[in-house]
């Protein structure tokens, strides 16, 4: 899908930006770039700071006007950084994403259009939009980079409609973890063989509370072990049993 | 909030990006970075492209190791592109945020770390962190500019701890925490002091590998450790120094 979502530069004057711009795009998995009468040269340094994502930048569409740069998208998103004087539908970049979502799966095409980078869009080109969209800032230093604001835009795409969010939020130590979980029997039982070590060094006995190893299974039971940690723990549980056993001869 | 998330940049080669990640941050409402032995100086490239976040870049910390950089934050948290060796707890950008609006309440800071631009964090560095964040990128063009990933932790970060956007995943370990988490410092001073007690027990010794104690870090590193379980864990490295101290007579 996110090769329906379009990337629209409008009067872009550094060279450094349409190349940033692009490195953003590829890393997130977007390919069309759009540039509205463009004031920057795709030169040496735009390729420089595209760091190889050249197939976009081969592939660029050079348009005169927005309206034509935009002419076969279903969804046209303004980003302004100002409050309009003319209230238009205003999106978060999550909000943009998400109506990204609902709309290309029938056959829609979307465009993100990013304006000038020392003053945005004009409001004739926000104008022209469905709707903007506003990337969160502080009150008195609301200019992202173009290529950051790119950057952001791109990231919220590649979360709505590629990601699976569910399971990522779902999958809390990462999808490729070593070695399977202990089990409760494995814990409990390290945990057991812990409490005797304790006593077995003289560092509890029989009347110290339940609290400190309560503390201690804590630490241990929310880590989320694996075997092969259970197995480490063991280990070093049982070298210090010999040593406290020895002590006593 | 937002002024407890640091942002650390570890071997940074090119000035542009010091500047631009110092822009990203203000944007946001971030304002500490750090410079773990930076390559680049902050120099009229960086300034041009601060775009005028100067407070940043006149208020920039830079010491020469990692540890140093992080040394009083209770979360620290590492960007990787890669998949890694030894596997650790890995979060996307958002459950990093979500993570950091867990813990910055109950006073503690939050570091995020970013490597150098050729090739990210070494091993050795990302294992002194409790967590490791990816970007979801495509998987063969995986490395995003570093003040443009900068600029998405930023943001997931502004809109967990500032904007009310965002209904924030409950929380794992409890706002009511009883005890501020251990600093960096801390973790790292009874790791060591681990890594010596495995000596004196014989259950290690100098010629054996460090993946053995890479894993024991990571147990405790990723439990993410208060200051009361600090002192019982030294309270019982301690009696068992003393044990194996005693045998030696």
């Amino acid at each position: 899908m996110l090769e329906n979502v379009h990337i629209v530069m409008v009067n872009t004057t550094h060279s450094g930006n349409i190349g940033a711009a692009a490195r953003a795009m590829k890393n997130m998995g977007l390919s069309k770039l759009v540039l509205v009468d463009p004031l920057a040269r795709i030169d040496e340094e735009a390729l420089q700071r595209s760091s190889g994502a050249l197939e976009i930048l081969d592939n660029v569409k050079i348009v005169s006007t927005l309206a034509e740069g935009v002419a076969d998208c279903g969804l046209v998103v303004g980003t302004s950084a100002r409050s309009r004087h003319v209230p238009w539908p205003l999106q978060s970049p999550r909000q943009c994403a998400a109506k990204a979502r609902e709309v290309i799966p029938a056959g829609n095409k979307v465009a993100i259009v990013f304006g000038r980078e020392s003053r945005g869009l004009t409001n004739d080109e926000l104008h022209q939009c469905n709707a903007h969209v506003h990337i969160p800032t502080v009150a008195n230093f609301s200019s992202l980079n173009i290529a950051a604001a790119i950057q952001v835009l791109c990231y919220e795409m590649r979360l709505a409609l590629h990601e699976n969010l569910e399971s990522v939020t779902a999958d809390k130590w990462g999808i490729e973890w070593d070695y399977p979980l202990a089990t409760h029997d494995q814990v409990q039982g390290m945990l057991a063989h812990y409490d005797r070590v304790l006593q077995e060094i003289g560092y509890t006995n029989p009347n110290t509370g339940k609290q400190l190893m309560a503390k201690i299974a804590r630490i241990f039971q929310r880590t989320g072990l694996d075997q092969s940690e259970i197995n480490i723990l063991r280990g070093i549980l049982t070298a210090t049993e010999k040593l406290a056993q020895g002590d006593k001869f």
